[in-house]
């Protein structure tokens, strides 16, 4: 055997790909009992070496690796042969295993993910069909790889002298944690890049024109739709240049997915296993109860706070103010965490219903309605605030009075309630944007780094105390306790998921496109985020998660439709704000407060039709540039097409239908009109066509003819030109 | 040789391929002469033979035919060869040329089509690099194929039993015309089908709802974008189904092309001309002062013709007001085309100047310049009406005066001229409406037909009697004398162009997108034309023009971006129309005429924004839906690639890769694990990860000590379990 070097396994991790936790509940000991054995045959069959260890009083870990270097290679390459048959790769790999392998040598993400797939593929596609707690396999906890310390220790150390991340730091992650999460990298670094053109237009917007300034607004319009499109084309330049392209379509079975029927695929000729789309769409059209829900459940949250927060900051005047500031913050603090946990299982539940057959459609699926959910809750308070309160600010009235008769009945006065009048503060929409890009960055950002790592080391420390205590600590071998302590600590800590970053991200793009004109040094606080979050992540991926599965992607998936309608949304909301909140200033300043509809929907008319406008522009632009990836993989099939003619054919093809020259030719006419006069004298007839063609023989009758035309033209007022033919042999 | 029946040439036409018309000018005599030597020895050096003949007076035909067979089987394999090469088809022709021909029989079309480009390719590619009326070839006044009669006569003929063209008749004008011309009589067929529903919705709309009803103007909308996104899946589709996707991407290069540079392809590697993008940007920016040209140019025109239309008709009440009226449209009758002319040299002008490297790119640059005048010719009197003369009829009143002066100043009368009172009148826009729909449509027809067939007839007969009375008349062999005729009169024949028929079809779709709410009944007459169209658009290609060119094409070219545009435009001028009109209907009727600018403003936001959304739903169902041609193609590539591996690999490569099962995976394990221990016998020291890995050996000992660690849980208050390595073997 090979020594684990080869083959992209980890030394540090004593070659081990990936760790089992099985659970041995105590009261089900005989039935895990049995699931373990079938665990161990299920791995062996499938062609995995398999240790035990005991993990905890009442767990086991079982560490996986494959079986022989042979057996991995022979993996490799099919799974390779399977890229090319669905375009993925452009060239087939070289027949000689070992061959392909030296062209393109075996990363760690590569080898991870096969062994994944081994143990998750279901058994008819050869694999061992484990899954995660559900069915035979309940007892099997967790599936994780170990995290590779070494190249994490190098990423890490290697920020000091960098702003941004490096090309070779990205071959590097992507290389042990898969494309998957190189995307995220990658975007978020493009994303941080862009971000320095807002950041500077928005300072000097707040230096020179103040808030709510139309030029800013048609900026970041006009900035978002350059990002957009941009990275519509860096995604798919990163996907050919990283060999993943078209990687989405080949689409892994979701496990969960109940079919009705089988037909044949048209295009592969092997069997498909069908929901009808029909069923599927019913089932879908559910999702407009749903959003309506989402709007009422979190609207009418929305409309008790804010109202109540405009009672308390704005109308009332009376005792225990500086307290009361804070119950609309705790109202919303408590109840959206629960109301969305509500809404959020209402879209699992209902995207299960959906019974998507890929793991991508039923993600993208839920992706799409989470998003939807974040939309309302981060939104929905600034939105409310654009679209109802600055321009219909007296709507607010009934609610406020109904506030105020609250707060009599509590208060049991019969004296009136100390308030002032209501005015519409235009000032608001700022205080609720500097609020959400800086005071909820922050905490988004300590809950995400700082809170795991805390937890995760309380929960360490209790479980050492506890073992301690009762005595009870699980006995290692002795060359192997600091491995198995590793192993312990890595399992005991989060999963990683990709999508909570990226919502993360899309929801800043959102905030910036949407609301920033009414706070322009936005985009500067997000910029700073996002260089602390750069960071921030790759700790999380390297120290506070479990090491991933190294999934490979083409794209950022479902999220690039989001950028898109955030974008567009951006260029109605800006202008809207832009708008509304200028005429109410300056309706404060005791100008005349002119907020009329038309002017409304005319700013929103023009500037929404300039971001079409520019869509189309930047597109064409461009399109124009041809990315060094798409050229590249154009060239490599265009090549590798050439040199299949070359190895079939020969040069020779290409001389015989080049133009044969006049000699050549006149000789292939000349046998050809010899063979017509053959077979005329054979049939004893001759064909009009026979006889029209064979009245020149060869270019210089047919020359000599034309000449002597052209002279008889010449005889003006002699004989007419006779076209009865003149035959030169005559 | 083989009859001329084999390789899809025409037996009627006595073998012939393509008639050259050779002029030889009186005074230029010497000169034509030696150019005619030149251009027989250029035909003969590519491989084709040649006959003359005499055309005229002062004129020759020269005819063409393939020198052989076999030359034209390995044209024609060569070119399928290239086609492979580019992506055209998916799977590489036959290596055995004979075998290719009989899978894939050569048309007409191809046939024409390669002889054609052996004459006009340039010679470092092979051809004989021949130009109509250019250069070297200035003598050669047209190169055209002749008339397949048969065809036609059976084409013409199977009218009487079909009310549309069937898929037979279809293949038959591929076969015959080529793919560039049977997009377009594909095109007209799905358009007339899809006109069914305006016109049963317009006519509803006519009995039920009136004019200037919002629900017909929504549904003309959701057709347009259903039609149109129908079209371009279709077209796709039957571009894949013939044969001929991505056959845009082979362009021929335009010999008038001025290059600046060369430099290396980077996909074929091949030298290619550049002509630097920025100094061609440069003079692209001169499209702005041309359309505004255009705009101000007829715009002025027609301000005077409504005015002044407008004036006599609804102001003018004096004397001789019958003649008058005729007065607007014998201006705009005159003066359109003349502008006209003048700026569409302009656009070719510049076009010309804008140095295009393919004869695609510069068609597609012309249609769009082309496209921006007839818009302007088109629908500005009815767009004048829409958004000028009823929103803000006032504005007139100024010209309306000054009509009023110039009157009073010719007739010289000092006394006030009759008149009454100027009143907007909405239903201006529905007379517009019909005599764009009825009077143009069937002035055009006639125009399209009747004119050209009458003046061939009369241009004939002008020349035969001219020709007798001069005895002039060139005389013809006896047995050749009708076929003689029939090429003297396929010479006369206008050139087909199928740019015009695009163009009088893409500007129909326009009026219904974007007035027909005016006039819910154009619907139905357009349906009539068309049906009319479709026919007498075979008759022109077939009786009244010379035979085009049987080009290939994938797609209907620029005309697809010009009805996206024109379905959006359609969603704003609707309901635009539908606002204003139904608003001043009802002031004239007495009620309050508020055309308010914010409900104007509303209305168009909100049907623009219905057409968006429409788009996007279409998009997605239609996406759902593959389509026939492309799942064809897929599969082709598919089994393309699995033949291919079978052929190299056979089929031990899925065998060896697969599931290796318990046994022979048992095998591999124990032989790496004895490895391991013979190479650390060797060494004289166990790694750490071979130490790990030895524990268990095989299978067999995983199971049994991790159910002896499973066995030791259960000691409740015993020995806590011992992780020690228990070895089965002790």
């Amino acid at each position: 055997m090979d020594s684990p070097k080869s083959g992209g396994s980890v030394d540090d991790n004593y070659g081990v790909d990936y760790v089992l936790h099985y659970k041995i509940p105590a009261n089900e000991k005989a039935e895990a009992e049995a699931g373990y054995v079938e665990l161990i045959k299920a791995l062996t069959t499938v062609g995995l070496a398999s240790e035990v260890r005991c993990a905890s009083k009442e767990s086991l870990f079982v560490f996986v690796k494959i079986a022989s270097s042979e057996l991995l290679r022979n993996q490799i390459y099919r799974s390779r042969l399977q890229d090319w048959l669905h375009g993925v790769r452009s060239a087939s790999p070289d027949h000689d295993v070992a061959k392909t392998l030296e062209n393109e040598p075996v990363t760690e993400a590569e080898r991870l993910r096969l062994v994944y797939l081994m143990m998750i593929k279901p058994e008819n596609e050869g694999g061992a069909g484990i899954m995660e707690n559900s069915g035979k396999w309940k007892y099997v906890d967790a599936i994780f790889p170990l995290q590779n310390r070494a190249f994490n220790k190098a990423w890490i150390s290697n920020w000091s002298g960098n702003y941004l991340l490096q090309e070779s730091e990205i071959h590097g992650i992507r290389e042990k944690f898969g494309e998957n999460i190189t995307m995220y990298f990658v975007f978020l670094r493009s994303y941080l890049r862009f971000l320095a053109i807002p950041s500077a237009v928005g300072f000097g917007a707040w230096l020179c024109l103040g808030q709510f300034s139309m030029i800013y607004a048609v900026a970041t319009c006009l900035w978002s739709v350059i990002f957009f499109e941009y990275w519509k084309k860096k995604e798919l330049d990163l996907a050919v240049q990283w060999g993943v392209r078209r990687v989405s379509e080949i689409q892994h079975p979701r496990p969960e997915f109940q079919w009705e029927y089988e037909k044949e695929d048209p295009v592969t000729g092997e069997a498909l296993r069908v929901y009808p789309p029909v069923k599927r769409l019913q089932t879908q059209l559910l999702q407009v109860p749903f959003a309506l829900a989402c709007v009422l459940a979190l609207g009418s949250l929305s409309l008790t706070a804010i109202s109540l927060e405009i009672f308390i900051n704005e109308v009332y005047n009376g005792p225990g103010k500086q307290y009361l500031t804070f119950v609309p913050t705790v109202i919303l603090v408590v109840c959206t965490p629960i109301i969305s946990t509500i809404l959020m299982s209402a879209a699992k539940a209902l995207t299960d219903r959906e019974n998507y057959a890929t793991v991508d459609a039923y993600h993208a699926a839920l992706v799409q309605k989470q998003f939807v959910l974040n939309f309302m809750t981060s939104y929905m308070p600034l939105l409310f605030t654009t679209f109802v309160y600055l321009p219909f600010g007296h709507v607010l009235i009934p609610a406020l009075d109904f506030w105020r008769r609250t707060a009599q009945a509590i208060t049991f006065s019969k004296a009136p309630l100390a308030t002032r009048e209501f005015q519409i503060n235009p000032q608001r929409i700022s205080a609720q944007m500097f609020y959400f890009t800086v005071t909820a960055q922050i905490v988004n950002l300590a809950t995400e780094l700082v809170v795991p790592y805390l937890k995760q080391r309380a929960f360490a420390k209790a479980k050492e105390i506890q073992a301690k205590r009762s005595d009870e600590a699980v006995q290692d071998n002795p060359e192997e306790t600091e491995f198995m302590k590793r192993v312990r600590n890595e399992y005991e800590m989060d999963v990683y998921d990709v999508t909570e970053d990226y919502r993360e991200m899309v929801m800043q793009f959102g905030y910036l496109n949407l609301f920033s004109v009414a706070w322009p040094l936005a985009p500067i606080c997000f910029l700073v985020n996002n260089w602390v979050e750069l960071r921030s992540d790759a700790l999380k991926i390297t120290t506070s998660c479990r090491r991933p599965v190294p999934w490979r992607a083409d794209s950022i998936g479902p999220w690039l439709q989001t950028l898109g309608v955030l974008s567009w949304l951006g260029s109605v909301t800006s202008s809207a704000i832009v708008f509304l909140c200028s005429r109410a200033r300056d309706g404060e300043r005791g100008g005349a407060s002119n907020v009329t509809a038309w002017g409304l929907l005319l700013s929103i008319l023009l500037v929404e039709h300039f971001y079409f406008l520019a869509q189309i522009i930047v597109r064409t632009v461009l399109d124009q540039l041809e990315s060094p990836g798409l050229q590249k993989e154009r060239k490599e099939r265009f090549q590798m097409k050439r040199q299949l003619l070359q190895d079939h054919l020969g040069q020779d093809v290409a001389d015989r239908a080049a133009a044969p020259g006049i000699e050549m030719s006149e000789k292939i006419t000349r046998a050809a009109l010899e063979e017509d006069a053959r077979l005329t004298s054979i049939r004893g007839k001759v064909s009009p066509a026979e006889a029209f063609w064979q009245r020149q023989h060869g270019m210089q009758e047919t020359i000599e003819v034309g000449r002597m035309f052209i002279t008889q033209m010449d005889t003006k007022n002699g004989k007419p030109a006779s076209a009865a033919q003149p035959s030169p042999r005559a």
